[in-house]
This record gives C-alpha cells, sequence and structure tokens, in this order.
C-alpha cells in the first residue's frame, strides 16, 4: 500500500493528489503554512487523512516553539489550531486530532517543553497507527457483507488515499479481495474535483480490482439495469442519529439505491462520528470556489462571470443508510447514542 | 432567437456547438458526409433539431442526383436514409423526419424528378416551419404549468439549440418569462459533454434569465435543500405508456424529484413520442467512445486503458413523469394509446 502522508525528517511528506493519475509526485510540508494550503486546495484530503495532517500539522508548528513556559506553548497550539482548523469545516476527523493534540499537551503541561514536544509527536504517531489498524479492522468487519461475484459502487475516494493507508470503503473491498471474493467496482467520477476518475480508479488499478469508470449522472441508470449489488461509500462526519456528511452526490446515490433495493453502507473510522451532534442539520457544509467547477477540468466549460453553487458534501438522511461500518462495529438505525 | 439549423444557398448551415460557449461558429455542410459527421460528433444535437437536420440530408444527398427514374431515385433515398438514420439511434425525431421524407417522395412518385426534388425541398422547409410553431406551443401550454417566483432544475439542452428554434423545456421557460413571470433556473452541467454547461447556460443568459449552474451530482442536494419547485427537462423518444429516453442523469433527477415531492416535466414535440413502443424497454440506448468520460474536459481525468460505461441516455419510467407536455396538449398517467 501507498503512504499517503507520513512525517520524514521533521517534515510531513504527502502525496500530491491534485497530480494524480497522471504523476505520482510527493510534497515535503516545512512548515504549517505549506501543511494548511495542501489541506485547502485538496493536495491531502479524505477525512482520516486530515486527521492526520491536522496533528502533524500541531507537531510541525511546535517543534521549534521558543516558548519559555507552558502557558505561552498553549497559546501557539491554541492559535495553530484555529490556523489549521479554519482550512476545512465538514470532515470532523481534523477537529478530533486538534482536541486530542491540544488535550494531550493539557495532560502533560507540567513537563518541561522539549517533553511535552517529544510527547506531541509520539501522539501523532500514534494517530497514523490507529488509523492503520481501525482501516484493516473496518475492511475486516465490512467484507464480511460482500459476497463473491458482486458490484459495487463507490463515490469519490474512500481508499488508501484518505487514510493513513488501505481505507475504510475501499479497505473493505481490498479485504474482501484478499478472502478470495471476486469484486467488481463501478466508480463515480464524483465532480467538479474527480476524486474517484483520477484516485479511486488509480489506487483500484493498482489492486488488481476490476473497475468500471461512469459519470456521476450514470450511477441511478446503472442501479436501474441491475448492475449493483451494494452501493459502499466513505463519511467526512456522521452524527449521532447516522445522517452522514460524505463528498456531495452520496445522497443521490443513497435515494437511488433505496429506490432500487440497493443496500447503502457508509464505512468510517469511529472518529468521524460527531456524537454532539443530534442531526445533520448542524453539520456545517463548506462551500467551493465556482472555479472548480467552471475551469476544474483544464478548460473553461461555461460561459464567463456565470453563478456557480459548488457545495463539497451533503447529507444524507440516516433513513437512507443500511448501516455504518466502523472499527468498533457494524451499526445499523439507529445507530448511535448521543454523548450531550 | 438563434438559428440552430438552416438551409442557404443549398447548403446546410449549422452551429458548431461543440466550439459553444467559446465561439458561435457556424459550419456549412455540402454533402450528407459532412452532415452525418456533424451529427455523429454531436455539432448538431437535440431530438427535433435531428429530426430537420435528417429532413435536410435528404434534400442534400438528391439535389444533385442524375437518377433517371423514380426507382432510381428511390433507391438513392433508400441509400441516404440508411446512411443518416445509423448515425445516432436513440432519438426518435431523426426517424420520423427520413420516414416523412421517403413517404412524400413516394407520394409524388409520377411527377418528374427535378419536380420531386423541389416538393421534397419543401418538405423540407416545412417540417423546419412546423417545428418553430410546435416550439411556441409547447411554450404556451407549458408555460401554464410555471408560476411567477419558481425556480426549474433543467438538465442537458432542450432549447433553441436542440430545436429550429426556441426550444421545447427551454421554451416554455421563455414563455413564462415573457408572460411576465420570475423564473430562476438550476441548469445541471450534463457530463460527459456537458451540453448544460455550456449550451443550456449559453442560451438562458441570452435570454436573460437568472442561472445558477451545478454539477450533476449537487442536483440531489439542491432538491433536498428546498430549493426546486419544478424539474423540466426534454425528450429524445417516449413509448406509448410515457417511458422516456432522455440525456442520461435524467431518471436520476426524476427518482430525486419524486422522493422530494417535486414535479418532473417533460416537454417535446408530439414527433418525439413513438406510439409503435408500449414500453421503454424497446428505446435502443446509444453507447458512446469512452473518451468522451476520460478526455471529453481538455485534459485526460483517468488512468489510461481504464474500462468505461458511456450510455448517452437513460429511461425514466413514466411512474415518475407528473406529465408530458407537447404541441398537441398535456398529458398525463397512462399517457398514450398506441398505434399498433
Amino acid at each position: 500500500m501507498i503512504n499517503t502522508i507520513e512525517w520524514v525528517n521533521g517534515e510531513v511528506k504527502i502525496i500530491d493528489q491534485t497530480q494524480l493519475p497522471q504523476k505520482l509526485e510527493y510534497i515535503y510540508c516545512k512548515d504549517v503554512e505549506t501543511l494548511r494550503e495542501a489541506i485547502s486546495s485538496l493536495k491531502v484530503r479524505g477525512a482520516p487523512a486530515l486527521g492526520i495532517a491536522g496533528a502533524f500539522g500541531v507537531v510541525l508548528g511546535t517543534q521549534n516553539s521558543s516558548a519559555r513556559d507552558y502557558a505561552d506553548f498553549k497559546k501557539e497550539i491554541e492559535t495553530l489550531i484555529n490556523y489549521l482548523g479554519s482550512s476545512r469545516p465538514t470532515a470532523v476527523n481534523l477537529f478530533w486530532s486538534l482536541k486530542r493534540m491540544k488535550e494531550y499537551a493539557e495532560k502533560n503541561k507540567n513537563k518541561k517543553i522539549e517533553e511535552i514536544k517529544t510527547i506531541l509527536k509520539k501522539e501523532a504517531f500514534k494517530i497514523i497507527q490507529e488509523d492503520k489498524i481501525c482501516n484493516r479492522r473496518i475492511g475486516k468487519i465490512g467484507a464480511s457483507l460482500l459476497e463473491d461475484g458482486e458490484t459495487i459502487l463507490t463515490h469519490c475516494n474512500a481508499g488508501a488515499l484518505a487514510t493513513a493507508d488501505y481505507g475504510t470503503a475501499l479497505g473493505i473491498i481490498y479485504k474482501a479481495k484478499e478472502e478470495g471474493k471476486r469484486i467488481k467496482v463501478y466508480v463515480d467520477e464524483t465532480r467538479p474535483l474527480l476524486q474517484g476518475a483520477r484516485l479511486t480508479t488509480w489506487e483500484l488499478l493498482q489492486e488488481g480490482i476490476e473497475i468500471i469508470l461512469i459519470c456521476d449522472n450514470m450511477a441511478g441508470e446503472v442501479m436501474r439495469e441491475k448492475k449493483i449489488d451494494k452501493v459502499l461509500v466513505g463519511a467526512d462526519r456522521v452524527a449521532a442519529n447516522g445522517d452522514t456528511a460524505n463528498k456531495i452526490g452520496t445522497y443521490t446515490l443513497a435515494v437511488l439505491a433505496k429506490e432500487n433495493d440497493i443496500p447503502f453502507y457508509v464505512a468510517c473510522p469511529f472518529s468521524s462520528i460527531d456524537l454532539s451532534l443530534p442531526s445533520g442539520k448542524a453539520i456545517p457544509i463548506e462551500q467551493r470556489d465556482s472555479a472548480e467547477v467552471t475551469e476544474g477540468l483544464g478548460k473553461r466549460i461555461a460561459p464567463t462571470g456565470i453563478k456557480v453553487y459548488n457545495p463539497a458534501f451533503d447529507i444524507t438522511p440516516a433513513k437512507y443508510i443500511t448501516a455504518i461500518i466502523t472499527e468498533k462495529g457494524i451499526f445499523r438505525p439507529p445507530f448511535f447514542k448521543r454523548s450531550v
């Protein structure tokens, strides 16, 4: 498997996913500004990978800190967290890991600053290690839902490129394949930024999975023609009632799946579940630049000055979701208990 | 209004729609080969416009005929019809107009060849004239369904660029505007060839209609957010039971509209209704080249050698359709009586 994001010699090394599938290029983030730009421009993306990026961002931003006492160090961390947290609002994992890093510093506040730095770095490594284990568990648990010979439809990229490695939704497919099941995958291209066409196809081809690429608006017809046995997607944030924010187009797939009696599964780490939210109504939806739609494909495709609506995510109400697959097990309606 | 297709000095003059919205360029088809290529490559497209192109194609192909008798002339027409008819299989209007031209020649078989040529040319002009009248009628009839202040979602291009002028679905919007109703339109970009982003936006902007461009996979979320009052699309072929073939993605919109209690309207000339077919199952769906998906946007967006499914149309079962608007009136379930 590929290493989507890792810590190498005091820098965050990430695959520049905007260059795929043409080029496998890495960028090295030496400072927090470069990392934040990489997050904003989707060079690194995917809810679990954003969690890792956040943790590494805290390490990157504090490793050269000259704070003399914990009060100063804490201020630096808080500034960092606000700065990194404002990069992308929807995926909860980013906030989850930033909070975890802050709490871990707080827990060790009586130690020397240099010691806290080392502790934070260890914690970031722990997050990446946990994500790897988590993905394997999701894969194993989810693979039990797939049968030999089935055809899966997926959207966007919930694979190794969205996580430390292996992936969530795609991890389930990898595991099913490891178990000897023959699985075919229809891949939505996922406009506007084409994570399906560029990233998921690239990943699945590397793993020798049979794939068929379609435009997003073909998913309905493909389901109507009874080509799809199951729909399997990732998630950026899940509310306690099961309402799920995921890449724009997911809601449409869920409605189409229901209409065609096809099970609709969401796969994500438990850290994507935001138990503080009763429903999806409270999940902020990131609105992105209109140029992603009008110019994101190499040439201008619409008249200039045109008004565009470009939500990066949508909310799939829980009623359309058959089950949510996490490392803690398979959750079915009514899904989760609220924490507050 | 623009002239999408017309007869000028012995040539078929068409807007090269593959150049829009960047350039408004015309091409002049001096021979049937050029016209057929223009049809295949979607330089001219839209079911009603294809009907006109077919009629002009018969004129173009026979105007220099040196046939000595009707038997020879008839053979030439039949060869022409097979040649033109094989260009695009789904839209019925092409076959309808080719058949009409052939029958009209047959009706006048006792006349001199030169006279028949003149008669066929007149018939082609009649078809274009009828289409113009038809569109205005569809506009007037359909506009009665739209209320002041409503927001419409449309897909692909069922406008002036798909017809002789004015359009079917978009004609209804133009007429509603003429009646003083304020109508806002969400336009699906319509992958893979982006007829929505390129053509519908261009047309609607010229007519001063307020528009918002979205990617196809955003239509669901836009409906869920209650931004849409009605969905209005064209049709390439409608079976007697109301099952409708239209640009890929239409079925998805119809399912989403039903799920969100939004009326779903189809607008088309009565010549798009194929009463010989009991249901949509018998409508052939054109499969197009994979490069439209992987390279159609100015740069390669997927790994090379990838398998692609690229149906140009889908079938929307009649149960999702609120009404079909034609120049002969508004039809509701159970829609039409079969002719055979």
